[in-house]
């Protein structure tokens, strides 16, 4: 039985995506009446050590997700399985509803340590249940986009495509990835599922295989390109700039025949794509455009265009897919509050903010962002905006607080640019990002319980 | 539209898990009526560098997937979205079925560099289209198996339960991870659908929010302890050892009350878990289990311990849960047969190796495993054991062939004792595993196009 398990998990399975620990406590809650509002925050302590900032993604998601949460029929019957929850606590939770509100940064906002994705105001006993769910849907998109994001930066106008699929954790890393990276900014994606559903541009070529089984590159380039006009060819089979002198015979052979571009995918590719592009000029062919693959990331893309590689668009795939330097950030899913009072876990080390809470950004003369201030919830902060709003209230999401697909990439275009310039680039350097707490805020964390 | 998209993947989407290239070749092969049989080769160059072999997992899933793969109607109207698929290649995938061979390690098998996990035998328009679903499939089970077990080899027989779901790539990641953790030998997770859907044990106790929302942790702790009794209580959330007298003194002052166990949570664990010990010992609590999480992973696992810390089973997250030293293998779906010639992409500095394979692992008068030979598939290699069997023929599983669940852990419990001593040690170290060319087959390498 056990290898023919689906790879999916549907909607009427989603509440059994949670760790035990969340039901077992549940089920304690409801045994002692515990039935007071609470207040969880998500957020995370601290930025990666290459990271400037991250930008939040999925929390809207998942919020949306959490409004729909149920424990179905089908759940519940699995649950029953588990020895120590009690029939009585199950038919509970076949009532149970989310009721409460979920407050979000809006997809794509750039995010820094201790600040809020996401709180959730609710009874404990609805609020608490979320923790796995909510973290591990946030965690992936975030960590997915903010790393995608670095590509873009590196690549300085040029479009970058996903080629991460065969790469990435499972299933819905690679589809649900390819809505964070349509946030990040990238062009496109090879991942045919995760284009189709989230609204992204397919790209693909040609793989060596396909070259091997014909009976020259010669051959292959020709059936490929008569098949598909202005297409894309791989020319480093056998040896690229022969490749790309067989295309150059192709082209001067066989009149109308398109060949968009060509892809470099070994061997060192700023060399390569100057050979590639002299050869191609000196055929008088400068409209044929130059992909590279190959292990390439931020740092990688940042060199060949710092070293003047003629290079007019990148696949990236396996650094981008796991987010190699940083695969994941330390999102915390805490009780700040609870029956009205402030909350906090004391540990050495680590700033735990007890409240509700608000993140007010300030903007200097030119619209550029000058600085954050955490503040509790009801305070308010002079000359900032107030980035957390109400996505989901009583339990209903609020559709006109939803960030669309075009909007949030909209938001991570427009918020690139207001970030400093200290921040824009992917190494880390001096000058964080100045993010502090409001004086009520800073007060309430040295006093609360 | 796009925030509602669905997490999951359901079995008639499946197909469009696939990079759009496989679809663009796919159709160029139909065109040009090329139906020769081609063999693929799984495989990777290099082992990351701190492990001594990899645990292949997931590749009978993924073959017994492909044996099923399907374009439905649903899937065929999303492709007819894309520009260069032809209405009569759409039709002609309707039809579309895997009819070939796949040749797999069983699930759990130790495997090293350059040896194939799977081949695939079958007509060229159908083995192409697989490459991306199979990659991703194996990849995930692989890498995070191949992490797991290095937990279970630092713990030295001490449970060890997975915690990871918060912090995994994703849905998928975390439910078929909980798999990988079965068959690595992992003791129990705390996700609660990845353990009811792969048949792993089911663990999970407190979160310091459950301290926090009661009046005090002794309330908090009286209160779990009567609700579930044997349970284990989280001592660290205001002060370890404090916590750990509030345990004790509870226990004296009502009798009857069953504490299993306590779980540290931070700080110094191993010397949190020697005062813990001390003062459960002194109170005549030497039944009292201990248990740690914290930021572990196999090298503090096995630090703790060589250290002499009275830790009994450890909770294992983040850092296995995205296999942090090796998130990703350098996998390869390569095309090494078509149409009865071996086929080879030369690279300098690396090897590949055409035609159909068959892995042979030798092993000493102790049963142990004394090294490997990579060979022709049709060869007979002496006194050794031949890895690779067909778990799909023309098209149709081999039950007998899959390896249960079962199967996969009693094999990994098995293998790992066989396993040369110097390879079961969690460091880079001097002796690598032999694995040799079969003389035809590396004259072979030498020789093909």
């Amino acid at each position: 039985m056990d290898h023919i398990a689906p790879l999916s998990v549907d909607d009427d399975e989603l509440a059994l995506l949670t760790d035990l620990y969340q039901l077992t406590m549940t089920q304690a809650y409801w045994k002692e009446a515990m039935t007071a509002p609470a207040t969880f925050s998500l957020f995370f302590r601290r930025l990666p050590p290459e990271r400037r900032f991250m930008l939040a993604c999925g929390q809207q998601h998942a919020a949306e997700r959490v409004s729909r949460l149920r424990f179905t029929d089908r759940a519940l019957r699995r649950l029953a399985e588990v020895d120590h929850l009690e029939p009585a606590f199950l038919d509970w939770l076949a009532d149970w509803r989310f009721e409460g509100d979920i407050w979000t940064l809006p997809e794509g906002t750039p995010v820094f340590a201790n600040e809020p994705l996401l709180e959730v105001d609710a009874p404990i006993a609805q609020a608490q249940l979320l923790e796995s769910l909510i973290m591990n849907l946030v965690q992936l998109e975030t960590v997915l986009a903010s790393k995608a994001v670095r590509m873009v930066m590196a690549a300085r106008g040029r479009p970058v495509v996903d080629f991460g699929l065969r790469r990435m954790h499972g299933v819905d890393a690679a589809v649900r990835g390819v809505r964070a990276y349509r946030a990040a900014g990238l062009a496109g994606t090879s991942n045919v599922l995760g284009g189709l559903r989230h609204g992204l541009a397919l790209n693909g070529t040609m793989a060596h295989s396909y070259v091997l089984a014909h009976d020259s590159e010669r051959e292959a380039f020709r059936a490929f390109a008569r098949h598909y006009p202005g297409t894309t060819l791989l020319v480093d089979t056998h040896d690229t700039l022969e490749g790309v002198k067989t295309v150059i015979t192709l082209m001067r052979e066989e009149a109308g025949l398109e060949i968009g571009a060509i892809r470099l995918d070994s061997g060192d590719l700023g060399e390569l794509a100057r050979g590639a592009r002299a050869l191609l000029d000196a055929a008088g062919h400068t409209d044929v455009k130059i992909v590279a693959s190959s292990g390439l990331d931020e740092h990688a893309i940042e060199a060949l265009i710092a070293d003047g590689a003629p290079i007019d668009a990148f696949g990236v795939g396996t650094r981008m897919g796991v987010a190699a330097d940083a695969p994941v950030i330390d999102l915390s899913y805490k009780l700040v509050e609870y029956a009205g009072q402030p909350k906090v876990k004391r540990s050495p080390g680590k700033i735990n903010l007890p409240g509700r809470k608000q993140v007010y950004r300030r903007h200097d003369a030119h619209g550029g962002f000058s600085g954050d201030v955490i503040a509790g919830r009801d305070e308010h902060v002079d000359e900032a905006t107030s980035l957390l709003h109400p996505c989901v209230v009583r339990g209903e999401t609020v559709p006109e607080a939803m960030a669309s697909a075009d909007a949030a990439r909209e938001r991570v275009t427009r918020d690139l640019e207001r970030l400093p310039a200290a921040l824009r680039v992917l190494a880390p350097g001096d000058g964080d990002y100045p993010v502090t707490l409001s004086e009520h805020l800073a007060r309430r964390a040295g006093e609360a319980p």
